[in-house]
């Protein structure tokens, strides 16, 4: 997508050094346009925990990414050396986030890439090269498709509405900051509104680390999408006085079952789109289905951040990136990063290949490869 | 409660001045602990709609004691000029803040009070003197039988987890600085906590304004009350996994048919209460019923604030009270400021007088005087 009128992507490696991979360093947007370079997996990690960049398919892109450097560092004199250091390298990404599946998802597929690459160390190197571009293709693609799909839902409010805007909320970030490009729950939004469909979006400001606020409303300003910053407490009453057509969220981790890990307080926007008969709808690549669990709520890890993301927030003082505290000194905070959504709760599920139920019925029709014997 | 181990209200005719209000200017808390002096109608009106003081029933005494200042300062040459004076300045202070009951409550209160004080107006200012003090008093009060019956809650949880911490969720400030003293949602908590029995708390921090994180945990903090400062969208997580054993939260205005308007974002967790089968109920002092309206959703007007309450957040930066800007410069925002929990959500109410269920039997079973012929 486009910044300052300029096209973007979320990652890429940097023109004429291909050694360098180049993101967008999330943590100064919406106020400050960063691009920062990663040369070692040290810090292609320390750019996923730290959350230079965040985001289930920006996650995985540069876990991609961030393999294809640590084969491209890895000692060359030994296939075993070799072997081991990729292997090493491999548990620090994964350690970086536990509740994304995209990251295990692609290290993993990075690892069989390289060991079907044959002995040639040059040879897994451009494996490496190659499955990390594939990656990041693959994610912006099915995100275009995720849009394409999803557009559906939103076109029929808007004739059921005869072109009065159809609002959409939506919580945390989920747009194509959070992917290579598009965004999932922003996919639909954006091929709306690029066919001249009226749609406003109700942004979540996602407490504590403030995604919506930051990401989402800068992303969809910059394409010119009307929409409204809201506290996340705010949904409940909009849904309850008819003024949310449709919610749309992302996803970290989806049981083919249907339950959806996504946002700490997504659980509580699904609650009231429930209560007030509003579509709740989550919008996913497929490579963000977790096919071994059943039950979400009791199965799917939840990350747990450290305290101070609660009770300091960063914004823009007299042009500066500031810090300020929030409570009192001493009051300790929780931060639990992410919470489940029953499939009870989901209208249905936004995929590459089309929308479908919330079921393993309705998932597996979909993904009928996936059906065990 | 105490402040720094000194005991306060939070409010108060200074001492050997009676003519000046005292107030804590809750803005600046949990960083500085501001006492302001209040002098005319127009500062009593600021404090309330620039909300140094906020919360239902502290609004309420203020305005009592508004209303003596607007006695105290009313032409005294003519019971015409001097009525008229009083009506304008009643009109000024009913319009600061629109959802609060207990504003109009305390205002007409202090009408009839003045007006059955007969012709003399020395006579007319020191019944709206009395009737201040009455106003407070019975506040501070009615927070303390609160106390007592929600107390009897917590010692049932208590008993059922064999001394285990009682783990309790509450929304927003209804604690002693949202009234005179003890608060509402918080005196069963200092109730529990006095008599030892071992409780823990919750505190949503209660964005857009933080009056979680900044006056809950500054104030449970102050008394010893062990307590945790989550962001709004923890709840429904805690919930699903069995951490919360309680809701309590304030109300600034319950229907008689126990519709209960309270800070935005109570909604959803009354949502995810009643998902997880955690009971959830509501502290109020009668005074904060309305007995006129049936369906809260419907009737009860919403307030909404400004949009740089959503945009801009205040904390703590190297020692200074700074502002900084948190979403993009130009997105817009809307700031609702309550919403309206259904009575079906809600488990009990918890007044002066006990404990009854959130229905129009129930509450009439507890004031009976309020039944229609």
């Amino acid at each position: 997508m486009n910044v300052h009128g300029q096209h973007y992507r979320t990652i890429w490696l940097k023109k004429d050094n291909p050694g360098v991979v180049q993101i967008i360093d999330q943590r100064y947007l919406p106020h400050k346009f960063v691009i920062e370079d990663l040369t070692s997996v040290d810090e292609v990690a320390t750019a996923i925990f730290e959350m230079h960049v965040r985001g289930a398919g920006l996650i995985g892109a540069t876990a991609g990414y961030g393999m294809y450097i640590a084969a491209l560092h890895a000692p060359r004199h030994n296939a075993d050396a070799f072997s081991a250091a990729l292997e090493a390298d491999a548990e620090k990404l994964k350690a970086t986030r536990p509740t994304a599946i995209n990251l295990e998802w692609a290290v993993q597929r990075q690892l069989a890439a390289i060991e079907a690459a044959g002995s040639d160390i040059e040879a897994k190197i451009e494996a490496a090269l190659q499955t990390a571009q594939i990656i990041a293709d693959e994610d912006a693609e099915f995100c275009r498709r995720i849009g394409e799909h999803g557009l559906s839902l939103i076109e029929e409010i808007s004739r059921r509405k005869q072109g009065e805007p159809v609002n959409i909320l939506t919580h945390c970030n989920a747009g194509w900051l959070a992917f290579v490009d598009y965004g999932t729950a922003t996919a639909p939004v954006y091929a709306a509104h690029d066919r001249g469909i009226n749609v406003h979006v109700w942004v979540d400001e996602t407490r504590p680390r403030n995604q919506g606020a930051r990401l989402t409303a800068w992303e969809l300003g910059q394409h010119g999408v009307p929409h409204t910053v809201i506290a996340d407490n705010v949904g409940g009453h909009l849904m309850q006085h008819q003024m949310v057509d449709l919610v749309i969220t992302g996803s970290d981790r989806t049981t083919y079952t249907g339950d959806v890990a996504n946002k700490i307080g997504t659980y509580l926007k699904a609650l009231a789109a429930y209560d007030n008969d509003v579509p709740f709808y989550v919008a996913l690549p497929s490579s963000t289905i977790d096919w071994q669990m059943q039950d979400g709520v009791k199965e799917i890890p939840i990350e747990q951040r450290d305290a101070t993301e609660v009770k300091y927030i960063a914004g823009l003082s007299d042009g500066e990136h500031t810090s300020v505290l929030l409570t009192p000194a001493d009051s300790p905070a929780a931060n639990y990063a992410f919470d489940v959504t029953p499939a009870r709760l989901v209208s249905g599920l936004i995929t590459e290949r089309g929308i479908c139920r919330a079921t393993a019925a309705g998932v597996l029709e979909l993904f009928p490869e996936k059906k065990l014997d």
